[in-house]
């Protein structure tokens, strides 16, 4: 295929999220430019997000997630789709790129106008002994999927190793098989990506549901035994037997081709874009997992290796070729995530606290729990939401939720408020829909805003932990059956509607710590013991936050 | 009780959302103030929005809706709580009000150093003949519930009129009840807060699910007949037997006392408050549905009778009292609503269409429609999304949605946008929470912002209608047994991929109209045929939007 002199070109190395976005939107925008999609996998279009869930056979049908094929995208787009076909070289001063048929191993030199990176991130793992054995599997294309499927069959226990998104979703999926499944993180808690307080109800309900998760400890090595089975070894020392390993720790970006022809890299080995998802050389455009854009929230850059960035990034790169300037920057990435864990859900929008700490970002935050819809009405469950905000200008830096219902929604409207650049006070008079089955009058986002303005009017001092003060009073305002049911060592149990009448079993000269189920009736109590005259801090989300403290 | 120099005393008129809020507000903001709240009613603080959900049942414990009683607001808040209490005059000269104990028949002069009106709304009773029958009934308080549970009890045939939120909730609960329900609404449609084609899909399923739906009709009056029956005439000439009339035609404000003291009201007879809830008194607070206040999202005023809006305009007010100008300014009202009628939900938020129709503001709107997760996961079902923006700047104006699931989501990303004065632009890359079961790569919200953006740059033509022009040829690129199904009276059916090679069944010199179930396919192939010379227009919404297009 030679260039004509008004027909352009346009190569795209990668055929998934990013690529295959840019390449409708292409076609959408020149119906005559000649597209070639090179891919060197088998597939085109495929949804990565929902592998996990056909190893469970939640979603039955594998089509479902072939999205599109070659002959599909050729049809809808007229594309040049070239599966196993892997991009060797890029030639940059004469703009071609060396392709080699996978199938054929014939070699071939494409010459483009422009060139379009997306060639993901691969699955890291890491230099261990035994990492390399045939059942130790990484979960990224729908070939990882079939031989997961294929082993796992085989297979009746499963170690999962790395409890973030994807070793949370296969970890429930074996389960649901009736596998007996182990889950190790290296770091002090599942879900690193969230704060250890929003984390900790996803591990218990990992436990509840009988996954063994073993969280602080990392693989040292893996090695087949005479049975035939495979011991995990653990930095602990501990080991583990088990049939079928799935390393999930994450993903390193596939930039060996854009760095050997000599595009910038990031710190981090991501190659760098500008707002139009340009690279150092213009004729190359490089978006998805691969690259790392403008930080949605924060100055500086930031790597988000999702499906969604992906998509619109090959969108807006597709634009830029077309449209040059009248194309619209990227506004960046701000890492909105989520995850189902049986009959939970938990995700994050832009910063955790965590990160903040480590950077030395000033913060404020606030955990509240209340029901998802109105209480009144069938149906309710709890939700909690922390939110974290710059305490300079009330400006919303982040977001976590966990729950059984709603914890989508209350992220999304967070995404959409960091975008907007809102700040708490925003949040107080949010308007957000309100009938019974859908929401309450003061919806746990209002109550978060709520909550910062008594902060900031320093209407309650919190504590996010039992504090060791010497003759502390710590007043448990759960109703009775709660506080017999799991007692909190030492507290006294009084209810809120009681707490004026019974002011003098409290000793003014000591100070008080107010608690209960979500943090909200220990803050009202709070209120009235400070009026009152007492020292009082009110522990923050309440024993949902702090299931420890009970016993 | 007399006034104390170093303690205030507040006197609250109206125990219900806005009430209520205020008088919590106050006492965990000051502890020692007296705070007198007056509640003509027999209930404060009870649960307005779930009345309808107790006649069907589907709330089946009365108390449920009673969020307090004047006992647990002494007890949890301090508060001097007099039900049965009616405010007969504002004496603002003195600052006292004049109080009748309906029980006692007693009188009593309150004074006051701060009064918060939260007087509400009243359902509207035309003066009709038999509009006040006994067995025409309005719901509005927990009194209204029980005469229309006891005498539903009695009734087989009940009569709704107005279609709005809570006619149409009341007349849901009744079918579930096995009633024989007519719903009569003088708009030509239903849900008249609603543009027509975002309403149209509610009253195909209130259609469907058997109730008797009469749209552009009003009622003229109503005889009781010899069998005992009701006879409701209606403008039309049309006559409905029922044995029940429900009237929800919609609420004027309660303003009587108000208006008496000479506090200013605006145009509809809603108190006028400044940003702080204060009326032109500043010793005189309101709050509620009786209250006018910025519009939250164009230049003016507008009175939203929500609870929401009341809950936090009574925080509000409470903090002005206390803090003064340390409080924060209430940022407007944008009116966002939803309602669930049988398996779908239909919800607003900001402007509609008609509404900036009637004011001659210029916008732009578009329609979405797509799975309400991603399509390859079990449960995916449609949801329409309809944005509204002013074309000078792209700001988004309003939204409205309907479907089976997530439309209260949807509706709360777009309030939020709309808070946070975001853009068509901004949408596409909103960066919300994906995973399988919650979301997709690309959400509907995104797809609006891509539709507009695909406007703006002229790369679609949209129709609302299939116009009448002579050889307009229409093509429909549904699957063929859809189109076998409701064919389009005269389309060609042609599926986009096999587009490309039919040109030649269009005749390039008379114009083109693409359409498909939703309006997607049909912009995709009204691309190929404008880059390919055709004349072309693309029916937005697809006949999701348009149903009555195929037979």
């Amino acid at each position: 295929m030679s260039n004509n002199a008004t027909v352009k070109q346009i190569v795209i190395i990668g055929g998934v999220a990013g690529g295959a976005s840019a390449a409708a939107r292409l076609r959408r925008l020149d119906e005559h430019a000649r597209i070639i999609l090179l891919e060197r996998g088998p597939d085109v279009s495929f949804a990565n997000c929902g592998l996990p869930y056909h190893i469970g056979g939640e979603i039955s049908d594998r089509s479902m997630l072939a999205l599109q094929t070659p002959q599909s995208l050729n049809k809808m787009l007229a594309l040049d789709v070239r599966v196993r076909h892997e991009a060797l070289s890029i030639q940059r001063e004469n703009k071609t790129v060396t392709v080699r048929n996978l199938e054929q191993g014939t070699m071939e030199t494409l010459s483009y106008d422009t060139l379009i990176l997306s060639p993901g991130a691969s699955p890291i793992r890491p230099p261990l002994p035994g990492l390399d054995h045939p059942r130790v599997l990484t979960l990224r294309n729908l070939q990882d999927m079939d031989a997961i499927i294929r082993l796992g069959a085989e297979s009746k226990r499963v170690l999962v190793i790395g409890a973030g998104f994807i070793g949370l979703e296969t970890a429930e999926q074996f389960h649901h098989l009736g596998k007996d499944v182990t889950l190790v993180e290296l770091q002090p808690q599942v879900l690193p990506q969230l704060d250890p307080e929003m984390a900790a109800p996803i591990e218990l309900e990992l436990k509840a549901q009988g996954i063994n998760v073993i969280t602080g400890d990392g693989i040292r090595g893996i090695a087949e035994l005479a049975s035939g089975a495979l011991k995990a070894q653990l930095a602990s020392g501990a080991s583990i037997e088990t049939d079928l390993v799935i390393l999930s720790i994450g993903v390193k970006p596939d930039t060996a081709l854009a760095s050997a022809c000599g595009l910038t890299l990031g710190s981090r080995g991501h190659i760098v874009v500008n707002e139009f998802q340009q690279t150092n050389d213009p004729s190359i455009y490089a978006v998805g997992d691969a690259v790392e854009t403008k930080d949605g929230v924060l100055e500086g850059n930031i790597s988000i290796p999702l499906g969604g960035p992906a998509n619109r990034q090959g969108r807006l790169a597709a634009d830029h070729i077309v449209y040059r300037e009248k194309a619209r920057p990227y506004p960046g990435s701000i890492g909105t995530s989520i995850v189902r864990v049986f009959s939970l859900a938990a995700g994050i929008t832009g910063y955790s606290e965590k990160r903040l700490q480590a950077m030395g970002h000033p913060y404020s935050q606030t955990v509240v729990t209340d029901f998802h819809h109105a209480n009144y009405y069938p149906g309710a469950v709890p939700l909690s939401l922390k939110v974290i905000w710059n305490p300079r200008d009330g400006r919303i830096l982040g977001a976590q939720s966990f729950g059984q219902e709603g914890v989508d929604k209350r992220l999304d409207v967070l995404a959409t408020a960091i975008r907007g650049k809102l700040t708490m006070e925003d949040l107080e008079h949010l308007e957000l829909a309100y009938a019974p089955p859908f929401g309450a009058a003061k919806d746990p986002v209002n109550l978060a805003g709520f909550a910062a303005k008594n902060m900031e009017d320093s209407l309650v001092e919190i504590t996010r932990d039992i504090p060791e003060i010497p003759g502390l009073q710590v007043v448990d305002l759960r109703g009775k059956p709660l506080r017999e049911a799991n007692p909190v060592p030492g507290a006294i149990g009084i209810m809120l509607a009681d707490l004026r009448d019974n002011l003098h079993l409290l000793d003014k000269s000591r100070p008080v710590l107010t608690l209960c189920m979500v943090g909200k009736t220990s803050y009202f109590a709070a209120r009235v013991l400070q009026q009152n005259g007492f020292n009082v801090i009110s522990l923050q989300g309440g024993l949902t936050i702090h299931p420890e403290l009970a016993h």
